[in-house]
C-alpha cells in the first residue's frame, strides 16, 4: 500500500489540527485518529471519528444529567454489570467511524452486519486502482477434508508458487483489460460502472463504515473468530485492538462475557454437572452428536474416548 | 420542570470542562452541549454528544483522506447536489446524542422511528418524579370534524376549565396511589414495576436518543408537519434549531429539498403542465379525489372552484 | 375480554375461509390461525399470518431450487446445525404476523424490538375500550430487596385487596374523565389525541406485529425469562407454544441451543476445568465478584460456600 | 441460462404441490411461484413465498379482527389514502421471499438495501457456475461526458466487438484458474474461499432476498429509474411487474404518488406559483443550479431558454 504524497499530507493535516470540544474525550482514541494502520498487504484501518468513551454508557444506563458515576471503580462494576446481564442498549451509545480498504471478496462478507452506515468508492463514478490482494505463501491454505467452509493444510512449494503466479497474473491481465475499455483513445471508452465488472473480487475497495459499539462487538465475536475467513480476522483483529484503547472497561468486560466465553447448550451443562458430580457420560449418553461432542470435550479438557 | 442543585451542577461542570480533541467540530454544536432547552411545561432536550458537521457529510461522501473539498463553497454545492438526488449514506456519517425530557404519550410516538439508540429511565428499577403535561388552555383542541386524526376550534371558557381541571385531578390522584402503592411503611410495598401500570401516559419520562443526521431529517420531516400531533411537534421544532447550527448547510440543503418540497403525484404533474400551456383543469377531469383536489389547489395557490 | 358479535363472526369466516395454495404450509400454524389465546385477563395473541416452516429453513440455508432436503431427518440435523453454529439467516426466511392485544405497560417494553413491523391501533383516531389490566392478587409481588429491577414476595391479605382497589378505582375514575372530555354534549369535546393522555398504563391497546422467525427468537429469550417482568412474559410463553407448533425443529434446536443453554465467562470455564480435573475454587480464586459467583454455583448445582 | 433437469423437476414438483391454507391468498402471485423469470443472460427471479394482499394492508391498518372493509372499494380507496399520506406501516405487513441470480457487481449495489432478510450461495462452501455476465452490445454505453455517474452514447462496430471479446476472454481465463487453484489432482487444491477470489464480479451468484412491501417500493423506486446502473434496473422492473399481479391496488397506488410522482423543492414550487399566476422566471431569478434548472425545466415540459 503506498499513499500520494497529498494524501499523507491531508492525514499529518488532520492530526495536527486540535479544537476544543466539551464532549467525552477518549484518549486512547485521539493517539489513533486518521492514522493508517496496515492490514494485509494494501488495506488499512484508520479510525475517522468517535463519540463517548466508557463514560457515556454509564451515563446512558442511568439516564443522567451529568457524568458516570463519581468513581471510575463504580463505573467499571456498573459496565461489566451490564455485559453480563446483556443490557445491550447503553453500548450503542457509544459510535465510531473508520476508514477501511479492503479486497471486494472481504468487503462482500463484511457488508452483511447490516446495522451500520457505510459509503463506498464508487466504481461507478471513479477509476479504481491498480492494487490487488496476493495472498503470502503462509495464507495459502488447501481446502479442508472435513470442514466444507474452512481450510486445511497450507500449500507448500510448486502449488503455492502457481498459485501466487496465477493470482498475479489474472490480476495483472484483468486491470489491463480494464484500462483499455475504459481508454477513450480514438474511441468513445466504455463506461465506468461496466468496465469494473471485468475487475475480480481481489481488488481494493474503500469505504467510510460506522457502527455502534455493540454492533462493533457483534462484528469483533463474529470475525475475530476461528471459523471466519483469515482475510477479514486480521481486520477484525486490528479494530479489536483500537477497541481496547478506546473503551478499555468495554473491552474487557466483552473479553470476559463475550468473545472468550462459551456458549453451553441444554444437553451440554447436564453433562458437566454429571461430571462434576462423580459420574460419567460418553457421547452416546451426551445427547450430543459426534462433532458435538468432540468440541464439547475440547472445550472442558476433557479426553474424548 | 426544576432541576435539583446536583443536577445543575453536573451540566455547569460538563460544559466548563474542555478537552482538546483531533475531530471534527461544530462551534454551532458546542455552544448547546448538555444546555436545557425546554419544551412543554416541564420537558426539555439536551445535546449530549455529536459526531461529525458539514465537512464530515462530504468527506464521506468522496471516501477522502482528509476533510472535506478545499473550499467551503463547493462543499455546500455538493451537499446540496446529494440531497437533491437521495444520496442518503453520506448524511448517515453524522451522529447526534440527545437527552430527553417527554410525556410518555408523545414518548410512544417518538419511539416508531426504529433506526435509533435509545436508554429510557427505568420505571422498574426507579421511582418515577411527580410531573405531568397539562396542555395549556390556547392547547386545547376540540377533536376535528372533518378529520378523524385531527384536531379542531381551540376549547374556551367553561369546557377548557373543566379539562384542565379533571387532568390536573386525576394526575394527582393517580401519583398518590402510585406512592401509596409503593410505600413499604407497616407493609412490603407494591414492586414498582406494577405499580407504574397506574400513572397515566402524560407522566413525564426520560432518555437517552441517539441516531443518524439522515434518519433524525426523517424525523423532523414527519414530526415537525402540520399532520403531527402538537406535543411532538414542539420537540421536532426545537430539535430543528439545533440541527440547523449543529450542520448549516445540511439543513439548508434538507428545508430546500425535503421540509418545504412538495411531493406532486402522476396526476398532480400532468394538471400542472396543462395549466402551464394555458389548458383548463378541474376536479372531475383531474384524476384526483375531492380532498386530494382541495389540498393540490391550496398548493399552487389555485382557486378551487 | 369479551368480544362482540361482529368480531366472533369475523374470525370464524376467517377461519372457514379455505383456499388452495402453491406455499410452503405449516399444519400446526394451520391450525391456529386466527384463534383467540387468551393472556391476562383481557388480553390476546392471534397468529394472523405466517410464512415458512421448517423446511424453508433449509431451503434457504442451500439457495435451492426445490424444497428442502430430501429426507426429514437431514432437515432436522441440519436446522440443529445452523443454529449450533449461530448461522441465523436462514432461521430469518420465515416470518409471523400476530394480532396481539396488551397493556400499554407492556407495549412500551415489547416495542423495544426494534426489528419488527407494527401498526397499532390509533389513540389519536379511535376511542379506546373500556378494559384495563387488573392483576390477580397472586401476581401482586413486593418490590425486592435485593434486586432494584424485581420482585420479592407476594402481597397478602389486606395490602393485596387495597391495591386492587385502588387499581380498579383509578382505572374507572379515569376511564371516566377520559369520556367526559370526548364528550361533545353541549360542548365541543376535546380531540382524542389529548384525552387519551389521561389514560393509565394498564389499559389495553392492540396492534398487528410482525417479526422474522430469528428475531421472535430474540424476543422469546429475552421476555420468557425470570429477569423479564411477569406481564410480558406471559405473552413470550404462549408465542413459543405457537412457535414450537409453527417450526417444530427449529423450535427443539432453539430450546437446546439458546433458551436453555448457559453462557459461560472466561472465568466460569477456567473454574469448571479446574473443577473436573480435581482442583478446588472459592469465591475469592474464581476472579468473580460475590452475586455472579453465587449465579454461577446456582448454575452447576454447586454448594457455594 | 440453463437448468439442470434435477432442478427443473424440483420447480415442477412446486408447482404441483397444492395444498390447502386458511391465509390469505393473491391469485396473481400463486401464479408466479416458483417460475423462472429471466433477466439478463444468465439471470432470473422467482418467487419462493409471499405473506399476505392488498386486503392484508387494510386489514392491519384498522387492526382489524377480520379482513378489510367490506367492498373492494373501500379497501381501494384506504390504500390509495395511505400511500399518498406516507403511512407507510401498513404497507410492511407485506412480505415477499425472492430467489434471484444476479451478477456478483450487481449484488454488490442491491445488498445496500439493509433492510432485508439474505441468504446468498457460499463460494466459501460451494465452487462457483462457470457463469458471466457479457452484455449485449446494445448495452455497451461509453461513458457519459456529462456525467460522472452515468452512460453516454452506446459503443458500435470494432469497439463494441473489442470490448465483449474482452470481457469474454476474461471471463474464461480466470475461470480456468480459478478450477486450475481448486483442483486437487497431485495436489492439495486451495482452499475455495481463497480461489474465488480470482474471479470477476460479472461472474453470477444466487441468493434467497426477503423483504416487505413498504421496502420493496423504495427498492423500486431506486432502482427502477434512469439513475439506476442498466443491469439492475431490469431486475427491478421485473419484480414491479410481479408485485403488480400480487398486490395490484397497492402498486397502483405506488405508481401515483411515488414512483411517477416529481419531488418539487421549495425553489421550484415558488416558480411553478409565478409562472400559473402570469409571471416570468429564468434560471437566474428562480434560485436554482444550471442543472437544476435544466431538470426543472424539462419536468413541466417548459422550454428552458
Amino acid at each position: 500500500m503506498s499513499l500520494t504524497e497529498e494524501q499523507k499530507e491531508d492525514i499529518k493535516n488532520q492530526r495536527n489540527s486540535l479544537n476544543e470540544t466539551r464532549r467525552a474525550v477518549s484518549e486512547g482514541m485521539e493517539e489513533n485518529l486518521y492514522l493508517i494502520h496496515k492490514v494485509l498487504d494494501h488495506g488499512f484501518v484508520r479510525v475517522i471519528d468517535y463519540m463517548g468513551n466508557d463514560t457515556s454508557i454509564v451515563q446512558a444506563a442511568r439516564v443522567s444529567y451529568g457524568e458516570g458515576t463519581k468513581k471510575s471503580r463504580d463505573d467499571k462494576s456498573l459496565i461489566f454489570y451490564l455485559m453480563r446481564h446483556w443490557h445491550s442498549t447503553p453500548f450503542e451509545m457509544c459510535e465510531v467511524k473508520l476508514h477501511v480498504k479492503l479486497p471486494v471478496f472481504v468487503a462482500r462478507q463484511w457488508i452483511r452486519h447490516r446495522t451500520a452506515n457505510v459509503n463506498e468508492y464508487s466504481a461507478r463514478y471513479s477509476i479504481l486502482d491498480n492494487e490487488f490482494y496476493i495472498p503470502k505463501s503462509e495464507n495459502l491454505a488447501s481446502q479442508s477434508k472435513s470442514n466444507n467452509q474452512g481450510r486445511g493444510d497450507v500449500l507448500v512449494g510448486e502449488e503455492a508458487k502457481e498459485v501466487i503466479q496465477i493470482l498475479k497474473n489474472d490480476s495483472l491481465r484483468s486491470y489491463k483489460s480494464y484500462e483499455e475499455m475504459l481508454s477513450n483513445e480514438n474511441k468513445k471508452g466504455l463506461a465506468r460502472e461496466l468496465a469494473r465488472m471485468n475487475l475480480p473480487t481481489n481488488i481494493y475497495t474503500q469505504w467510510y463504515w460506522k457502527t455502534d459499539l455493540h454492533n462493533l462487538f457483534n462484528f469483533i465475536r463474529l470475525r475475530n473468530d476461528q471459523h471466519a475467513q483469515y482475510e477479514i480476522r486480521v481486520y477484525a483483529e486490528k479494530i479489536a485492538e483500537l477497541v481496547k484503547k478506546w473503551v478499555p472497561f468495554a473491552f474487557e468486560a466483552f473479553e470476559q462475557y463475550q468473545l472468550n466465553s462459551s456458549q453451553l447448550s441444554a444437553n451440554a451443562m447436564t453433562c458437566i454437572k454429571k461430571l462434576l458430580s462423580g459420574g460419567n457420560i460418553s457421547q452416546e449418553t451426551s445427547g450430543m452428536g459426534k462433532r458435538e461432542w468432540l468440541e464439547f470435550c475440547k472445550l472442558i479438557d476433557k479426553d474424548h474416548k
